[in-house]
């Protein structure tokens, strides 16, 4: 199942795939969440999203603008230096316990929105990652048990300022300027991936040039692994985010860093679930 | 103004201070939101207050359940090493920047509720904070235009689990255990308190012992600095929540540290505001 959350004539809704067409569900049903964090929260989900796409018309996908898939959960978790080869490329030694930080839903946009650099710096990056979407509530959730709550996946550009994110100890004010992290282009449910999200090709292209290009099978904590270690601490709940980690490749990383700028179309792709495209703007 | 969420047999609502008395504005008005957070994001929410207040019944609470007063706001941002004397005690050196990083308001208890010490650690650690709420949006608000956006105060014990804080190099998981983050007991409005709430004599006594004792005034960052550079990143909405850090005395500075223990009975006043109380408790 893939869903997308979407805008339209100032209509806000989610559309459904169905063979190569994108249904309207937003249309056929009003009361029906605009993102599929709060569409996860309802007990009856799959239920409604059926009785809805029994009557949707299809959607001009051309004419809307997408929003964040995932945008009102409770919970944003991301997880730094994931990979072997992107912890080499930062000042910091391999974790034996992930690195998660928080990063808030405000500044999420959505597929083809302007990802904003802001005038307070020049240091802006991308990061791709493999969202994880919590489907089933869970505390102590044991790892040999984590895949069956997850709902799904989507891709994420954790987009770091990085001046910010090192101007203290802890990196949430570089992880959190508005406008900065991409997010889509649309939900994919856990069914049409490998378990867990494993062996997939993960890549960013600026301009076209391959930045950043691995397997998701690299991650030193894998999603199940991370779901646990999460879950010991707190209750994961439908609608939560887990960002896997970014792989090396990332402008930070290169000697001299040379960061994003006006114009710079940042193209995230995950094998099987798509193409997340954003285009660098100044903000004023 | 003085608000408090409660729960009272299965029913949630906000109450009002009216001289001696609390007015329960939810039974006057159940379509009123149960937390300040969502409150403050109603453009008429003076209005809907004193409409609710004309016809409210008096509360009693010693009846009730207290609520985190402020659950529902978009961010909750906490700021490390904001006295200097704690700092001290910390291995970090003086900050020339605030320490920002997010809490998640799953974390969040009301005042009398238990302070939970889970089976994964042995650190569990208070800290009195004055927690700011904003009123006002806003985004690269000047320092001198900061406190304008501000609604009013409470008290949070931003319990900290020592070890988890510190197994990585971002403190994330040991700031956000389930049950850990005591709130409350109330919202108080910036019009009861001085400007910025300086001045204040800020205090956490376990079990009657003064563990921590300062002033609001000897904050490194002051609370319009903090909205000032909190803003610059990201938009300030009504109902996010600043902890502005906690002075000295936390039981990591101590040499051993002692940590807290099931029983132990956390006080933490703020002058003009309240204490807030909270009994640990092991989670089994």
């Amino acid at each position: 199942m893939r869903l997308l959350s979407f805008e339209l004539n100032g209509r806000r809704g989610l559309a459904l795939k169905s063979a190569s067409e994108w249904l309207d569900l937003g249309e056929s049903d009003p009361s029906l969440p605009d993102d599929v964090a709060a569409l996860l929260a309802l007990e009856d989900w799959r239920r409604r999203v059926d009785v809805a796409a029994a009557k949707a018309p299809r959607m001009d996908v051309s004419a809307i603008e997408f929003l964040p898939p995932v945008r009102r959960g409770e919970k944003i978790l991301c997880v730094g230096l994931n990979y072997l080869a992107h912890v080499g490329e930062s000042p910091y030694s391999v974790p034996d316990y992930p690195i998660f930080f928080p990063r808030f839903a405000s500044g999420l946009i959505g597929h083809r929105a302007p990802m904003i650099r802001p005038p307070e710096s020049e240091a802006l990056d991308y990061e791709v990652e493999l969202a994880v979407i919590i489907g089933k509530a869970g505390r102590r959730i044991a790892a040999s048990a984590a895949l069956d709550h997850v709902a799904g996946y989507t891709i994420m550009n954790e987009g770091s300022v990085r001046d910010y994110q090192f101007k203290s100890p802890q990196w949430t004010m570089g992880k959190n300027f508005d406008g900065t992290a991409g997010c889509g282009p649309w939900f994919v449910s856990a069914d049409e991936l490998p378990p867990g999200g494993r062996g997939l090709t993960i890549e960013t292209r600026v301009n076209d040039v391959v930045e950043q290009s691995a397997s998701t099978s690299d991650m030193l904590f894998d999603v199940a692994t991370l779901i646990s270690l999460a879950s010991a601490v707190l209750t994961l709940r439908p609608g939560d985010m887990i960002a896997t980690g970014t792989p090396a490749g990332v402008r930070f990383g290169k000697k001299p860093p040379v960061y994003l700028k006006p114009g710079d179309v940042c193209s995230l792709s995950i094998e099987g679930i798509g193409t997340l495209e954003n285009t660098v703007r100044d903000e004023f």
